[in-house]
């Protein structure tokens, strides 16, 4: 497309301070995770490099598991769950997804400290919290343990305060309507 | 990893109908725009192509511009803005800016209606409507106009409640709190 008018130069901005930054995602709306997923891309065409670690996702195929390859060694992505625990029809115990989240929590620290990443996103850390799959003390420890020059993501509804309270940048994603209220299945790429 | 638990199996969905979907991701706080880029990643897990149409953007370097590339002929992204109209020291004038945006409204017409894409995004297009440089008619005929099968996403501060009015899903993304009230300066990969 040639467009009527074109900005007489595309500036690009370089902080003096390069400086690793908190972010939460919380809320009841949709866009958390997918808004952790927009960091990936945008991070990536800077050659930023991102490990996601996801709590009690992995039961149920969601596209950014086959996105994140097509990023090459810019990206990985560890699915450690096994669905909700609690919700009904799943069939594991709150033991076993606890020992999950042990394990989840022992990689983001491997992750965080290893100098591999730029930046860590630990996805619906929050959720794995509120039931009690990890531990508030957990929680704080990476977020204050976090490399200077990481960044470090967090996701999942009913942040916790203690942990807003250590963020940098927080946004709550307050859902205004869904499409399943009127029905509407789920659909691949927007809604997994 | 080898993770203590794996679950018994991994489903995936497939909708019986398949819908596409009206979103759109409105609101103050940080993730609209990447929200938006997260549904790229997602979909292109999926094999799903997305054209992602810039309005007002154009001036100012994103990572998402050279993100999109590395998923080749899966995305493409049109930067078609000269900065953000009416703010100190953007030098276009409000009629030049507006040119820009209606081409970037025809751009849109011509990516919906082509057939090649299963998601088009007009990002910050709510912007551009508030600020007057494309009407509130030619967004409803947007969305109206929309291929059954292609979802629309629509981003920016300020939807209208025409604009909701007609989303099949809709969030809010509100600032709970942002890096720049502590004077961090905005950092590539989480703020641009």
């Amino acid at each position: 497309m040639t467009l009527p008018f074109k900005p007489l130069k595309v500036d690009k901005l370089t902080p003096q301070k390069a400086q690793g930054l908190v972010v939460v995602i919380t809320g009841n709306g949709k866009g958390k995770t997918t808004s952790a997923m927009g960091m990936v891309l945008r991070a990536s065409g800077h050659g930023l490099r991102t490990c996601i670690i996801q709590f009690m996702k992995g039961d149920l195929y969601t596209g950014e598991w086959d996105g994140v390859k097509l990023l090459g060694n810019l990206a990985e992505l560890h699915a450690t769950g096994m669905g909700f625990c609690g919700i009904q029809g799943n069939p594991y115990s709150h033991a076993e997804h606890r020992v999950n989240a042990q394990a989840a929590i022992e990689l983001a620290r491997a992750k965080m400290t290893g100098g591999d990443f730029d930046i860590v996103i630990l996805d619906e850390i929050n959720n794995a919290l509120q039931l009690k799959l990890v531990d508030l003390d957990q929680v704080l420890d990476l977020i204050r343990g976090k490399p200077e020059r990481m960044h470090l993501v967090l996701t999942g509804r009913n942040a916790r305060p203690e942990v807003l309270e250590l963020a940098d940048t927080a946004s709550e994603v307050c859902e205004v309507k869904h499409a399943y209220q009127k029905d509407i299945e789920p659909q691949p790429g927007i809604d997994y």
